[in-house]
């Protein structure tokens, strides 16, 4: 028996525009990911071709264990490979079976029967719509997950060389909107390049989530079986198996057409890099204050400009990407709320995955590609960086001295001393070290100890551990792509 | 001074439709929506549409004021009314301004300097891009509201027509999953009928917010007023009153690009008509139960097929209309917070508001679409309503009878003998009436009483206030449509 | 025939401590809302307490129409009023019954029998732990939104008076992060004040959400209907308004035991209320910034202090506002997602309102309460407003200098001139007004005009409608509470 | 050098109770988790406990290493086993420092130098108060986690008997609301234990997230280092691991105060846990049903009961755990929009996150308390299984008719027929088998095959691959817990 394969090109058809529609959605709202190649591998026109994909694998993986003809196989796989098929078409007819893939086996049945009349009579065999679809799903996850990763892998490098160039850049910490105590800013690219390697492990780890989805009509598979040659106790499962093959995808133990963790895995991988990014990009917003003016976003001409202002240079990145972080969270709680799906297959539960899961997906993959070209660009300011570190007038340190004499005073008066010498600084503009010099606890305290001032004053001198934990952090390494996802994206593409 | 007027068709631009794109989203995970005339009036199309009446309306109301020559507001109006601008292109170069309207002008200067080069000069003239979007966007979100209440009115319709005709149909009350006490269908149609009436309440409230945003870059209106003839100090209250004038929408008491009550009041009322909605989708899909069987969704041909078996005969309305009610209030969540916009202008949270906004409009929309679908030919089966009040073998009274021997036995007494009975009635599958015959308190205790055995067991004599609440109910009337609605929507469509 | 009476004090029983049991929530993880009176309000002892308001308000309104003895009434009405029933015995118990009614009736009851042995026959007579549940929802969540109300207005008044004082202090507009064009914080103030008006509004509008619940086991009356004498025909209604007349409460028109707008209501009011302070919020956290220092929150000894550096004078208010306001929209989407509540009572759905209902109360009135501290208390900055305007080195002002040689120079020309002199003098360091003076296109152009340089690059002179729109705003007026919402609140608690 | 051990005991102080004040929280409203261990471990009392263990944990550490005296460490260990603090006065003063620490540090400090007044001095030293507030929060965690998962090894061992003793178990597959083809009893049980077993997964995979908190003020850990003796490179990293070494956590390769994977993780594996427990739930009550009847809550006395109806037996486990699931979604949503955390500390999105968190491990470990009673008492009905098999009249084997018929008449032939028949069967009542018997195509058609109808319309001959399905399901074993979780947990408590 000949086993039909799939074509080598990994030939996608391109359906039709909607002729004479108006265009429902081309990323006019979403800043984020208009024009990004994961909002291309998320669209309807993809979702269609991933279905069509899942059709043509079904026949094959049937055809090698015999249960459809060869030829029909492969007349099935070509046309699914390039027929047109009338997408808006099939998304009106949607409404009357509350899914897309009862019209788009009619469409497609039509089309193989074209090409080859024996064949028509094999598509879907024994199938089920969420068979289909789910399937499909996953072909679409994983191929924007594997764009998303990549562009996430080029946001690590380059926050690995703003980190390794900032290594000692003094700057403030700031906590509750004030500044806190000295850092640096190689420990905040080292840090916000932790959470990027966390988010491509959770992406990694959403690889298990890429399986098949086969469980016919209620999950017994038992229309498949109905077409077995022999009807063998191993052929569901050996069907699972070569159908996932076919699409380079996991097999799974169960079908999960109501166990839907797999959604709530690749939904939950989506949401976190949103909300990752978004750490980046709200540092990045505070950052870039008039104000404060640490960093800027590397603006090619034309970007980030006002319709009113002309000396605007807008962060428009940061608040792209942050605009997906406020976004994500609640989709992957809708997400989450189907997972009790009632029954074999929920009346609703289901169908309200579809949309926030492509949200999701696209919201995650636009993130990360701005966020790529973010900190790829992004200009740094180190002498406003050390600066700033001056605008306390000296209370930056202010921990720092009160440890320094504590064990001359004892804490609770060392506390007493600076809170009292801090907020006599504050009330007359003057610096602290002015402050405290002219107080006798303090010179007392300090007299036999040698302590120089300058040295006890300095905020370079009390970055504490930064740089050791900014060697630490890049001593993570960013892990090679599982196979799964490798497979589903050829050479990934990168985002411009 | 002559003054522009609007075109008096309704002119609205026909986008290009993206040329090679593949489309980008079609309805086709959508059931819900899929070519609802909802989905159609939130598009890109659309929202571009409608910020080109913003940009000609606000130089109407420029030339009104003398800040604007009349001719170039008839320009530029009659370029927007018929300028075919690149939406994809438009929506690509957002991501280099974090919005669509720096790019939209642009495009739409050009178009009207093409027509008449003075004009051009007059464009956005002291204006920003928050107060085109936003305008926009209430001009979009009005008119998907207007169609949205009037498939609600048709919804309250045909729940009017069935309370009146269920207004004496016994059924079962169900309360945790269980038969409870009889109830009628009538009073859950008029149940149904109360909350579409309070969900067109709040769409009716929404219509407050749809008034114009006018504020320039900070919301000092300071651009306006730099073109302003004269200065005066009325200016900026005169020209939001004519921009509000020339778009059929009401002026506000400030410029609201940071106080977002009016986003939030939008999404408010769409989240609210998918859940109140939602209620009836999930009574529909209990009812339609394969066990329980009381109603059916209106079939025509085709519609509820299944892929695999050809005796389905699916609730797909019920089961669209729940998947929008499981997505909506995640949406509105996502609204909610994105009010608390920091400064002038938030750097993500009004960027975060877009999405969500258009998503909750479209899923309101298609669910009121669907609803009226439902109710209008929802099948009922008041026999087999009837027969399963008969299930619980006369348990479904044992309320009413225990009431009826509280005085004779006490309630404590009169409980526990129901009780017991229920239990032993259940546990040998007898009726509670026979349970409760051979029981010799009980009969001792109605002896002298009079009480008719059929009339005490009967679940029709026990439906208390039933017809009472449904006569109630229906008094409430259906309101008309606030005028700002109705000017938004010409003669509303009824989706079909 | 007597009418037995409400007690004349608001007597409420103080519910036995739990004696050994752990507190489970004290407000140690809620700085919001910890100690304030609104936390109070929603405690289980005051949800206790009002359920033992409704048993009693019952047996009274029953008592009105001759369905329970007046004595008995009286006998109920004085035990709910002192008893003291254990109210962590009745939580555990819930898990029973899947709500707290059902025990809370056992132990009333034998409270009840203990005073009066006739009377506990009388005790939840026709009725059902909804009916009880949900009336108690509403006395809380009117209690509770009533102080929130109160101290909504105080933080009005607060803000009116920060208006007037600084109705015409300059400081920066800022959009996306960045200084845009000049305002004034009256103006800001004015803004913060209408969202509050709003909030206030939408917790008016929720006034007619509180209405009792009355329906009995599946929304017929039929078990209240049973016990009245004489059956007749308006006895629900009669019921319904006797009920809601005894609790100060409004009466429905139908049961809403399914119908949740009510519940959505109040939910969504108080969640609008957290949204909106998180608008002053994150405005006071973005102005307390160490290097903006335009407002501090007014400090009384300790407030503010950081457990490890003296310095620290932390915005503790604001955060614990914006903390509210970033946990309220999630929870107001769940209350929503309960709207859809299958059958006569839903398994689950209900009882899932419960806790976020509860959550959302609290965090509205703990984020009012500090509201009206922080701005009753807020420090101000002029000089630094001021000050901080100068920051761009005039280029807060390129807009209007946009605007003023548009006329002479074409709109384009001037927008390019105007381009160019921003990003070099933002290259450069210098000032805009020192890179324009120093091109002959700008000189050249205001050569004739007698334009005076200095009122051109005074920000002072382009803050726009600014003051007007100030004005206009503080003429919205701070409306009288309904009267329902007052009643629940004799003399409404401010919060310390 | 002496090194101070850990008590022997894990002796926790039990916290006065509130004198006076009124309990806010009993679970009153929470019939999910009141009165479980769930709901003690994550009480505020064992939050406090908590976060003393913590300032012990962390004396000892920097004693290890020579930065506090060995006496002193022990006084504060000894002081913290046992020190009874005012809870209630300490959660209201966190309202001053929105942070519950500081006002611990003072009460415990002042604890100490009454058993040591030297010991005093070492109190918190260099912390900060996030430090000891988030490693308190992971043991809390994941204390409640660990015994989250021993209720969910009780439920899936309770799942592992009912699918083994339902192997075979014949029951009707529904989707969207209606009988769809066979399926077994076993093979529901053995995906919801799947299930479970993907919540016990989420949860060990948590365990990483199970590292102590170490950063000081701003994350350089400065304020430890400058208490160091010596100052030498490696300190941070061996106070942060003798830190973690004291509690048996995990050490992180960098403080997490701003980059919060693990508080996500920690969220996430709770609403998971609630929303796989929600899919057995919503299964539960749809097999509830007083129509369906084939399963029942097991339920001791009481149980269940209503207080209107004697014949109620509500399914009150499965109901409290929908509310959970319900209630998780939006919970984990915070937390997840938490994440983008601005600066060193934000000021509110690190507050946000705690009372959502506590609700969610309240939420998971309540219903995994209920599942696991809900499990092992289940009643099921095989025979009213069998019996609703045959509702449809034959119509649940349409596909596999449709299949048997399609080789012989092509599949659109065969679709059309039956089709037409169910159609025709539906409406008249009749069976199936009766229609297509009376049909000639059909008998036509099976004419030669010699296929025995009994055979062909025995649904109980339609399982398909339903038993080995169950077979590999139960394959998959019940892992250990992970070695953490085991020690945060004693022997872990079950709840009754």
């Amino acid at each position: 028996m000949t086993t039909p394969t799939a074509p080598t090109t990994a030939a996608t058809p391109g359906p039709a525009p909607a002729e004479g529609a108006p265009p429902l959605e081309t990323g006019l709202l979403a800043p984020v990911w208009a024009g990004t190649p994961a909002a291309a591998a998320v669209s309807d026109a993809a979702w269609l071709t991933a279905m069509l994909r899942a059709e043509a694998a079904l026949a094959r993986a049937q055809a090698r264990l015999g249960a459809v003809p060869a030829a029909a196989a492969t007349a099935i796989t070509a046309t699914a490979a390039t027929a047109t098929l009338d997408l808006p078409a099939i998304a009106r007819a949607a409404r009357e079976s509350a899914n897309p893939v009862v019209a788009l086996v009619r469409h497609f049945t039509a089309a193989v029967a074209e090409r080859d009349e024996q064949a028509a009579a094999f598509v879907h065999r024994g199938s089920t719509s969420q068979d289909i679809l789910d399937t499909a799903t996953v072909l679409v996850a994983g191929h924007a997950l594997a764009i998303t990763r990549a562009d996430l892998a080029a946001t690590a490098t380059a926050l690995t060389t703003l980190a390794h160039t900032h290594h000692h850049t003094l700057m403030a910490g700031r906590t509750l909107a004030l500044h806190a105590v000295p850092t640096t800013f190689g420990l905040k690219a080292a840090g916000w390049r932790h959470l990027v390697l966390d988010a491509i492990a959770k992406i990694d780890h959403s690889a298990a989530a890429l399986t098949v989805q086969l469980g016919g009509a209620a999950g017994t598979l038992a229309g498949y079986l109905q077409h077995a040659p022999g009807h063998h106790e191993d052929y569901a499962g050996e069907l699972t198996a070569a159908f996932a093959a076919e699409l380079g995808l996991g097999a799974p133990l169960l079908p999960w057409h109501v166990l839907r963790t797999p959604i709530a895995d690749l939904a939950g991988a989506a949401a976190f890099v949103c909300a990752a990014l978004g750490k980046i990009a709200v540092d990045v917003l505070s950052l870039t204050r008039t104000e404060v003016g640490e960093v800027h976003e590397g603006a090619p001409a034309g970007r980030g400009a006002s319709s009113a202002m002309p000396h605007k240079r807008n962060p428009v990145l940061a608040t792209a990407i942050r605009s997906a972080a406020l976004q994500a969270p609640p989709l992957a709680a809708t997400v989450l709320a189907c997972v009790p799906s009632e029954d074999e297959r929920s009346a609703g539960a289901w169908h309200a995955e579809w949309e926030p899961l492509r949200a999701l997906l696209r919201l995650a993959g636009g993130a990360a590609a701005q966020a790529a070209e973010l900190c790829t660009h992004l200009e740094t300011d180190p002498a406003r960086m050390r600066a700033n570190t001056a605008l306390t007038h000296g209370q930056i340190v202010s921990e720092k001295i009160t440890a320094h004499l504590a064990p001359l005073l004892g804490p609770a008066r060392a506390r007493r001393l600076l809170t009292d010498a801090c907020t006599r600084a504050a009330a007359t503009g003057r610096s602290l070290r002015d402050v405290l010099s002219a107080d006798p606890a303090f010179t007392a305290a300090l007299q036999d100890t040698g302590t120089g001032l300058d040295a006890l004053f300095d905020p370079a001198a009390y970055t504490g551990a930064a740089a050791a934990l900014t060697t630490a952090a890049l001593s993570r390494p960013l892990p090679a792509a599982p196979a799964v996802l490798s497979r589903l994206c050829g050479a990934p593409e990168r985002s411009g």
